[in-house]
């Protein structure tokens, strides 16, 4: 349990957004220049999918990401060191940020999405081949950003593999009748829980904690990136559209096997059935409204939501025993907090 | 000119199988030793890209490439210097090999083609997300190959990156109207040059060159790389079905501007013209060929085949003068002559 009384949880809450802002005002200079060092043609598709320009290649300031993963990259340092040597952990941040993008980049084209972040996807605007590749140059970026830290740079590139598998698993998945949902938390815990899990350690690295330190932290930022993610499948169902950029329950009409939908399909409960027998054929807009009430009456959304709070609590409970100075430690929590309480 | 004489070439031709099977048995276990360390659930489609499982996941061994490449990495290194240390050769030559197999997976899908070196590809079989991310995860494990040369692993992502500008010119070159003929030189330069030239560098730093043997090196295997890609146009057009595993006359059908095509199209020529008529409108069997004798008349495939060979000069050239073992040198030569006067 948290020791904070709710006036101090609020506090951590509401200093977010500016949390947020601060990392973000040091990391995009770092990105735009690392930016700069890509293929002239390749350029524009990543300049567009980063909503610095549009199709023409006219500047324009569109479609912002949250930009979390740099942002815990920075306070992770300033959490271990505040007087760290702020060039590695930029180029951390830099690094994971052009990961966490070239991932999104390859994602689009695999599951055929048309919208990001309420702008029509890269694939869509540049063609399926550019977008692809475009994902290739930040991946190869991503690794050269990091060229001078070697050990960063294994890390990093650990997560990558790491990643890939998640995403292949969660391919896989869509596929297969029946999924449980320890396959489906191993596969989050992958997909989403490696980044956020190395984005705290390369944080860690950059400041030159400790191996505990490195170790505690990156665990906690795994914790984290799952509660994200059953954050993320809560939005998915549930999620204002005008907030989310998704439309209403978008997971459902795909039939996507998000974790609230496996807790549900695998309860054992007359809800869960009801949802394995509409989940058999393509799901309209009726169903869609029906699938989401099966998947709480089942209990699945109460897990979600409850494992993402259990989560959340090990990630605080991890930040106390880091031996971590006031200011990091602070914004991570800030941003622990929105991953798992934000709207979008 | 060189100054062989006929029997001499004739061994120097001869000789090039053997190279490539020398070459490759001290490669194969490596490589094999570094996919394992490919994510589980990739693994299975790196190997069937790589024919070394089935669609199953059974073993076998099938549509082996030329592996040209990591052989040309060791015979750089062995010409450098004979005693180099053969491991810092061995982990590059993986790494070459590793995103050239990248590049093809990623290629695959990109263009659509259902079939390489005569078998279904990756995609065809394993869906398009499986073969994009073992594509991605086939580039990370290449740098993560050279983790403890960080001067390797740079020039590894220079060339990745170059071979990404290449293809993403490719594809735009494919969308033009008109092309010209340095445009399409520059883009087979960093499609192609890009990784055949860092083959032969890479192999000279892994043996301790000097920065002008680097350099030469590294020259010689550009300007063979772009050798190669005229070697693979023309045989886009006029090579044995059975023998390139490709269709016959493969790349008219697709109106590709390939190297002979742009020469013919820009060649001012009454055949370039008639060509470029035929160009306009999709080309069915009896227009190909057709088609391929306007490339003749017109003189792009004279064209093609002298450049190559002008460059073939140049890379025997520059192997006479970068102060080289005798042996490394006779099979770089073997090697070089093998990509520009085979038939696959």
């Amino acid at each position: 349990m948290s020791t904070e009384t709710d006036t101090g949880l609020e506090i951590i809450r509401d200093a977010a957004p500016q949390v947020l802002e601060d990392t973000r005002r040091r990391v995009e200079p770092a990105l735009r220049i690392a930016l700069e060092r890509l293929p002239e043609s390749v350029r524009p598709v990543a300049l567009y999918h980063y909503g610095w320009q549009d199709a023409q290649g006219n500047d324009c300031d569109a479609g912002r990401g949250k930009a979390l993963r740099p942002a815990l990259v920075l306070l992770a340092a300033a959490a271990v060191d505040p007087s760290h040597q702020q060039e590695r952990a930029l180029a951390a941040a830099v690094a994971v940020d052009l990961v966490h993008n070239f991932s999104l980049l390859h994602d689009d084209v695999m599951d055929g999405d048309v919208t990001r972040r309420h702008r029509a996807t890269a694939w869509s605007v540049f063609g399926v081949g550019p977008a692809v590749l475009a994902g290739d140059a930040l991946l190869t970026l991503a690794l050269q950003t990091l060229a001078g830290a070697p050990e960063a740079a294994a890390v990093t590139a650990e997560a990558v593999q790491e990643l890939i598998l998640g995403q292949i698993q969660d391919l896989a998945m869509e596929r297969k009748p029946a999924v449980s949902l320890p396959e489906c938390l191993a596969m989050a815990g992958s997909k989403t829980g490696a980044l956020i899990g190395s984005s705290f350690g390369l944080g860690a690295l950059s400041a030159a904690a400790s191996p505990q330190q490195v170790r505690l932290l990156t665990q906690a930022g795994r914790d984290l990136g799952l509660a994200f993610q059953l954050t993320d499948d809560v939005l998915g169902i549930w999620g204002d559209p005008k907030v989310t950029g998704k439309a209403a329950g978008a997971d459902l009409k795909t039939r996507k096997k998000s974790l609230p939908v496996v807790a549900a399909l695998t309860s054992g409960t007359p809800a869960g059935r009801e949802l394995a027998r509409l989940y058999q054929s393509p799901i309209g807009p009726a169903e869609t409204t029906r699938a989401a009430e099966l998947v709480e009456e089942s209990g699945g959304r109460r897990w979600a939501l409850q494992r993402a709070e259990e989560l959340l609590e090990e990630v605080e409970k991890a930040l106390e025993k880091g031996n971590l100075a006031a200011e990091g430690k602070a914004g991570l929590r800030s941003l622990a907090h929105l991953c798992v309480h934000r709207q979008f």
